[in-house]
């Protein structure tokens, strides 16, 4: 997906939100900004909006001398995610359709990422699991998932924030984790879930975990490093979360289904729908095959 | 007031939504948003909003070859405004205390700001009426505009934006429009007043108008005419409609008497107050005299 003229005014004012959280020096607000001005009337309108956003937060890093600016967020979240894994289960458990209810909860668990909107709050995080689990999906479309990912013998799981791969485990429990390969971003960007998260969240005991090299909000295959590349390339289906994850691989030549939250106007409009609705959408048909109206 | 980095990506976003009103030329969206990201990059930022604003829309007028890009609209809304008169002509009639409900319909009229917000309904406008009726304006900040008013020789009434200066009008008619000179903008800019909207709606036949010589959507004394500043000087008192009129003026030593509806974060947060409340706020005690939470 390219950059839409809309997301330049979105990019400058995440600037500003990002590095308010990293430092109340005016100063460096004000030298960040002018940079992210200078950077965006220059860029790439074909370049991904992870692309620029990559750009934005090294800026942020090297200006703050931070090199993990939300390193606490981080832990906060996969803590507060693994208290939730009981009662997440329990909904599985006791679900008439256990793989469709394990989708929602992943699509729920979407929700956690400090890219789109700054903060989030606990009540946002439990909110939007209600809503995700009576969310319009539609059946045909959790089915072709459930079969594709049945009969493919190799899966590429793209993961997106801390945090929110607790939620992936249910998914990955119910695909069957032994086929899958698991995927966190090389290095810290925004919330975006590295191997540290992994290990920490325990998703490292339950399936293959590696690392994609970068440190992009989505999956910039030209800069992943070779090996990521290598299962990319042959997984019979990748399985990719997340906006960032979308908005990098929307037009990339593969089997990929894509979950995800629409979390603003420019990746809502894209899939004709509401923000917030819930997002099943698989690439190789090259159509949406769903994306309900009602907000989720 | 100084621009606040919080409004750089507000210029962004409204510069888009603007020159989207004048073409759907892809290029020139494209070239405007490079240019105002450049401008914006190296701006001055102990300027008001407003500077930038009109050199954003000066850029427009540039580039799409089109000096009034709002003139349509200016005529909707005059024609608009003026069919809702005998209506609010009504209300004010029938008003207890006549003085609060006119300048509770001129606050009103200050929704009419395609500065702001790109596009607005009839709806809108109508239930921002309904509102401001009802919202809160404490009677003592009101009482204080009325005597403020009563003694002043002479006032210079600062209007803001087309159809908007319509409903400025009863509240003229209450102070006494022999001793008011109204002001409109010198230029067209954005959907703001100028001489050929108080001439539509009947405004120059009702009180002295005069024009400020200037296209900024403010008023920056140092770039108005000569003659307006002798005006401005020699008013005993100053009543400024609108954010524009407010952000280029809430530092200048002058009895004025501002009153806006607050529209966007940065103005409620200057207020203390949230979007959409009235404001009656008088500078000369350099403190807020009326600002009450409740949205408007």
């Amino acid at each position: 997906m390219k950059t839409y003229y809309d997301c330049i005014s979105c990019f400058v004012r995440q600037s500003l939100d990002a590095v308010r959280q990293v430092t109340s020096e005016e100063a460096i607000h004000e030298e960040l900004l002018r940079k992210v001005l200078s950077m965006a009337g220059a860029m790439d309108m074909s370049e991904s909006p992870p692309a620029m956003a990559r750009k934005i937060h090294r800026l942020i890093k090297q200006l703050t001398e931070t090199p993990d600016p939300y390193e606490q967020q981080k832990k906060d979240f996969n803590d507060f995610a693994l208290k939730l894994c009981p009662e997440m289960r329990k909904k599985i458990d006791e679900s008439e359709n256990p793989f469709e209810t394990a989708v929602r909860i992943a699509i729920a668990g979407n929700i956690i990422d400090l890219g789109v909107k700054s903060s989030l709050s606990v009540s946002e995080v439990e909110n939007a699991i209600e809503n995700s689990l009576i969310a319009p999906l539609a059946k045909e479309s959790v089915l072709d998932f459930q079969r594709a990912a049945a009969s493919a013998a190799s899966i590429l799981y793209l993961g997106d924030n801390a945090g929110e791969i607790v939620f992936d485990r249910f998914l990955i429990e119910q695909i069957g984790p032994e086929k899958i390969t698991f995927a966190v971003r090389g290095r810290p960007i925004i919330n975006d879930a590295t191997i540290e998260d992994a290990k920490a969240t325990g998703l490292t005991e339950l399936v293959k975990v590696i690392d994609n090299g970068d440190d992009a909000p989505g999956t910039i295959l030209e800069t992943c490093s070779e090996q990521f590349r290598r299962h990319f390339n042959n997984a019979d289906l990748v399985i990719s979360k997340g906006q960032g994850n979308y908005e990098t691989l929307s037009d990339v030549d593969k089997d990929i289904i894509f979950i995800l939250k629409a979390k603003c106007s420019v990746v809502a409009r894209h899939f004709d729908c509401e923000i917030g609705t819930l997002v099943l959408h698989r690439n190789i048909e090259n159509k949406k095959i769903n994306c309900s109206k009602m907000k989720g």
